[in-house]
């Protein structure tokens, strides 16, 4: 047997012996996504959903080309600065990645975990920076409601009506960029998940699909560090929705671990109740736009000193759903701390 | 400035310290591939494209899930031995690599690459073991002629005339477990690739779409490292086919790179010109068999002392191009050396 790999704790958690720092980010919304309660929090919200373009899908890349690029800036670097770049998008062949990386002369990595993609991304960027492969490496992920919806679901011109437990896809790109010495908070540990699948078929209802792989990497991580959930000032889940976060804060609860005061979810928090988008946000863009927004700011405010952000996602296809299959999740975790 | 992160060199390639080996590796072929002039070099050659399953989706994440167990278990391994595993695939949200993961109790990193997700695997997995992040990890990539025909073009039963400068997807799956220490070829570097497009528009026409990427890698790699082409016995693409292999060279040959001796295409390769596949074989399966396959039991043999593998993707959608978008592109490259 060989001894465990030096930087990894237990069975899936990744310590880094110099965190790589969180040197800015940014975050770009649509006109639903600045109306609800982070609006303000967000770099730039669009007027309309077509950014300019002319359809959706150029939309999304755009957002995610200008949120990469606006990370870069306001770090007063430029992309010949940046050694490499992840990406990933819900699209088909995460084309809103692949077209914004063809504007950005960067060394690039597409990526798909579905909506756990901008945490799996946070994850491999720190891995390349701790591991001496890298000094600077942005991280991006976008979701647009209207490319989502005509892809997974119906025509948008349908207007079919949602179940109430359908989750609404935020419209927004979001980019951190990480590097090995600078001035911000630091990604101490990264948890990479196992994909679960209880057999849920329905595919209208992500949260529960989710949400068993959302609790078994809270677990892990849990288990690997020897931590319990009161570590944390937030646990954050990417987009487990109303249903999906109740149903992860009661599994953790039968395995001893109690998170009903400190975890909330993007999906949860992203729109206010008024804005009705049933069991809440979903989509790359939801954590990524909240993180790379709001909670970085708070962060910033010294209002948490640290966090555990975990990316949830939902590995099925409309193919797949046809075919008959249920829904496999995927969860990746990474702790953010504050540092002075 | 900082200086250059220590394990990079030059501007995209990376020189792995304590090279990580290819402990073993599995290929798993269609009756088409099986039939070519590697058939024998394949580990399982499948009776029909179904595999035992109900549809072609279904058969390409069991070709993928297999080979990734079969590779385990040549190396005297079981999943619980491997800390991580990378691995994509063509098909919409990646559902063969999901599925296959769904199988296999491994922590799971979904990639996009198109057809060069395998090397793009390649390199993350060196990354993890040299970074110190983990001892074992499973690489794999598939694609399926009948499930890539009818999501990127046509209904099969439509029996569509393809181009002559059309390339036949390959049905296969392949994966290399790399590990940390052990007995066979090491991957010492990798270079890893910015997107390219020239504005090629034709959606079959893969290969004149990916050349420009393959030598714009292929000609940082030798900066990089200043190294020539004669440094390596082989320089084998993925699947640029026998046009966008033409161009290649032709690219090369410009910048003062003759390849003309030693290098080749996978695509070009995989089938025999009686079978009639236009300009070759493509699909994130090509590389992957043939790496996996006849390539490494050749370097296995002494045939290779040293290969440079570059890997092509073309980051197109079916949307994107009905979009009128061109066609981007990406190639990632990875170094192999035979130990004694």
């Amino acid at each position: 047997m060989l001894p465990q790999p030096v930087k990894k704790m237990g069975k899936q958690t990744l310590q880094f012996a110099e965190p790589p720092v969180i040197l800015s980010m940014a975050s770009i919304v649509g006109p639903m996504e600045g109306k609800g309660p982070f609006g303000k929090a967000f770099d730039y919200v669009m007027e309309d959903t077509l950014f300019g373009e002319k359809s959706w899908e150029k939309a999304e890349s755009k957002m995610l080309r200008e949120s990469i690029l606006r990370a870069i800036r306001k770090a007063q670097l430029t992309p010949a600065d940046i050694d490499f770049m992840f990406a990933g998008d819900l699209l088909n062949q995460i084309v809103a990645a692949n077209f914004a990386a063809r504007e950005i002369n960067i060394p690039f990595l597409g990526l798909y975990g579905a909506c756990s993609t901008m945490v799996e991304g946070m994850a491999l960027a720190a891995v390349m920076i701790d591991g001496g492969f890298a000094h600077r490496v942005a991280v991006g992920a976008s979701s647009h409601h209207n490319s989502a919806e005509r892809q997974y679901r119906k025509p948008t011109e349908q207007g079919t009506q949602r179940v109430l437990w359908a989750q609404w896809t935020v419209t927004g790109a979001g980019c951190a960029l990480l590097v090995k010495e600078g001035s911000g908070p630091v990604v101490t540990h990264c948890t990479i998940g196992q994909v679960q699948d209880l057999g849920m078929k329905d595919a209208n209802d992500m949260g529960s699909g989710m949400a068993p792989a959302a609790a078994d990497t809270l677990i892990r991580h849990f288990q690997d560090l020897g931590r319990q959930p009161s570590d944390y000032d937030l646990i954050l889940s990417g987009d487990l929705g109303s249903v999906g976060l109740n149903i992860t804060k009661e599994l953790l609860g039968f395995e001893g671990y109690d998170v009903k005061e400190n975890m909330t979810d993007s999906g949860v928090k992203i729109y206010s109740p008024e804005q009705d988008a049933h069991a809440g946000g979903s989509g790359c863009g939801c954590v990524a736009t909240l993180l790379c927004g709001p909670i970085l700011r708070r962060m910033a405010e010294g209002v948490y000193q640290r966090i555990l952000v975990v990316g949830t996602g939902a590995l099925l296809s409309p193919l797949s759903t046809q075919q008959g299959e249920s829904v496999p999740a995927i969860a990746h975790a990474v702790v953010i701390e504050a540092r002075p």
